[in-house]
């Protein structure tokens, strides 16, 4: 029994990490290469030889096909081998590598590591601001040394940030603002509603415009593990509200956690936004001052993964804050036990 | 089953090590927080918050109160919570860090980690030298990867001196004196007098006289895992002996084992002295010196701890001079099994 | 039930490795210490002290005895206690350190790790060219983190050098030529004949001719876990055969296996030729040669050992070429099965 939903979508990566050599990353404790073909569509195979298990990522790109550095077998896009050691040798069909239905939707490359007659793309999930007109997006790729569902935790709860993050982004009216938590289907969702502030130095930069601001933050858990987080503001008076706000700037920030092994994710971390579209620059300062408040992410949670095994006699608490990463939980929990997520949950 | 004793006082640090940032140290396998409140008393707690397990001691101290560093919960000196992650939220008095007894004795800081209602501080280990009138004391803290056993067997018998710190404090005299081993109630001794011998340079150095000498070394173990050997010489004829012994210089060597894991220790030694106690170099050349020797047998006991896994199908030994160790792990086994120290036993 | 046979002979290490300070080494599993007597033959005892299982290798050398660098137990080369750790104290002769059998033959240091009254020199793997007039012999010692059985597989299947050393030795005509594996008894062999080819620069240094040339290859797996592989070239029609090939120049590659544990060995490697016997710098710039070969299959030796225990669904596969390999592991299996080699498979 795995802490992870099996027949689901996840990012192996994002679309340029497989544009040159072979890529090789474990997924959900499986080890995968990926690889574009010539004709741009991806590979992913198991990362092992099925000759002597050396790993793929190893060998030789032939055209669309992988020749192991050990004996040189040669196996095609499709996992068969092509060419057997000695190249004289009658071609063995039933010599295969696992392949993995892959996908690429929104920046990214994904991966089913389920059964594959039910790798439906329809059930990637929408991740609509990576890919939508009038938004440009933009992140990278973090090693993280814990379990994947502490950063769902501490994604659909943004009032770590006062403490986490008290030296960047944290603000005293996140705390105080109220929040309000709903399940809607297979997604979960924390909203919270800030009428009539200051805006924060970040957000003011981007309005450019003077005066106070409603502000908004709203997290969405999608299964199988990705966290939306719709924020910006607007002009008090401008008519924004909770369901409706492209009236100021609004950015998009989208995680995606995709499990390595029980107790490390590969976390894919990117910005969406309709503001500022023709500045180049903006997205990379972004990336560089969301790398400094991740770090600070990244050490609270390894340190929380590493308590979590120094303490096997205690148990994680929710108090009113968690009830987001809770309800993101459950539903991982729920579909882990249906087997799986279904197109009607989706939809 | 623990190979120490749990209802039993640890030494957890030396006095001044918690007064300043929270110390975080494990304890007979526990991750505990130690810190002073405003009244300069001790506080122990365990070192993961209640809600999220994050270590507090990566937490704000405010007050006698301490801030875990995730989602701000606060904690106060007894455990429990004083607010919670969201200020308006009403404080939930059921979360609770789990908090242990502490004492203050002897220059150090006293945890029990057993039965809080058993805490009995008469069951402090009685070393007084590091508290009497007339005797200056200091020391230093050190971890080990050993079993703390393996530290206890090493300090009661002297022999190991003339081998394994043949370059410093070794010497032959040792190996041919003989030696009486006795237990009395919960404590063992090894004693060893050396009549009318040359002073060794350190111990002339300090009687400050010339002439042969009676030596003597007395090591004496007390539960739950310390070790204070009496060490020094007279003159000839001046009137000491192994029972009494005021007549000329003399040292206490105070060490106190206390298990970090089953194959880790802290090692807390001290030495206090009757002689030059004014001379405040004194101490800390002397603890330049320990040191050379304590990493002698540091490389020994982490040699052996590595060598008791490596060699699984074997088993210690004890000969004659290991009988002081013998007698203290039967003294350890026995108030395992009984459950812990008894006031009748300690006194 | 170890992957390697218990009764046998292994190569603890070269003959010179022991001439000065004590060597310690792990030889299947068992931490062991080998040195010199006076009388220049080689002592293997259990690298534990009988008291306190220290290292003895840490110990001191007095004449042909060892003495533990912890409390002084001396210990002659029979493992027997020979003083106690207080000098004047009876000796006590059951105090005993366990020894093996050793042999030296090959410019080997041999020992037997399993039930000593079995351990028959006769049973010594046949490394002839080691030792034999008419040949220079000469080699290292390389520690590897993989199963010892995959460095044979490596070695009776010479069709990987095409791609794992492409750089180097590889030769496109050693994957084409035919091969041909036969079983022996307990030996395995992997020939190959290259009639009629250009030479490869290296042995046409070596044979000091233009022309072409005959060139075989021949795999030798012995018991316990040896692999001699015979190699050279001749002039087309002196008259060599895969039989008998002294005609032109030739070498023997004497590898060694040594378990160390179940996923580490000791490789042992050298090369015996019957040319150019007179050049002292041959060996030195062959094994330096020979050493970045060998960096490249340790490379994927390691890969591919951490590959299988990273897929634990997945099995080894064999095909045509892996012939060798398969004979030399059921060689091993069916001796392990029967409890030890004998002499007669052996004879």
């Amino acid at each position: 029994m795995t802490t992870w939903l099996t027949n689901a979508w996840y990012v192996a990566g994002w679309d340029a990490e497989v544009d040159s050599a072979p890529l090789a990353r474990t997924i959900c404790g499986v080890p995968m290469l990926f690889y574009r073909k010539l004709d741009r569509s991806v590979v992913a195979m198991r990362d092992a030889c099925p000759h002597r298990l050396l790993p793929l990522s190893l060998g030789f790109r032939e055209g669309d096909s992988i020749r192991c550095k050990y004996h040189g077998l040669k196996l095609g896009p499709d996992g068969a081998a092509e060419e057997m050691p000695i190249k004289t040798d009658p071609v063995n069909r039933k010599v295969c590598a696992q392949t993995y239905v892959v996908h690429e939707r929104h920046r990214f490359v994904w991966v089913w590591v389920g059964e594959a007659e039910k790798a439906d793309p329809a059930l990637i999930p929408d991740l609509w601001p990576c890919s939508a007109e009038g938004w440009v997006f933009d992140g990278g790729h973090y090693p993280v040394a814990a379990d994947y569902r502490l950063m769902i935790d501490n994604l659909m709860d943004l009032t770590h940030e006062t403490y986490v993050h008290d030296g960047s982004i944290g603000q005293q009216e996140i705390v105080e603002a109220p929040l309000e938590t709903q399940v809607i289907g297979d997604r979960a969702y924390v909203r919270r509603w800030m009428p009539g502030i200051e805006a924060p130095p970040f957000w003011r930069g981007a309005l450019k415009r003077d005066g106070l601001v409603d502000r908004w933050q709203i997290c969405e858990f999608l299964l199988p593990s990705a966290v939306m987080i719709d924020v910006g503001v607007a002009l008090v008076g401008a008519g924004a509200s909770l369901e409706s706000h492209d009236q100021g700037v609004r950015g998009m920030v989208v995680d995606f956690m995709t499990p390595e092994t029980e107790t490390t994710h590969h976390y894919f971390w990117g910005m969406a936004r309709n503001f500022d579209l023709a500045d180049p620059g903006f997205t990379a300062r972004f990336k560089r001052q969301q790398g400094g408040v991740f770090e600070e992410d990244r050490e609270i949670l390894e340190a929380q993964q590493k308590a979590i095994q120094a303490n096997p006699d205690l148990k994680l608490s929710a108090y009113r804050i968690d009830e987001g990463g809770v309800r993101a939980r459950q539903i991982i929990a729920r579909a882990i036990k249906a087997g799986g997520q279904s197109a009607e949950a989706a939809a």
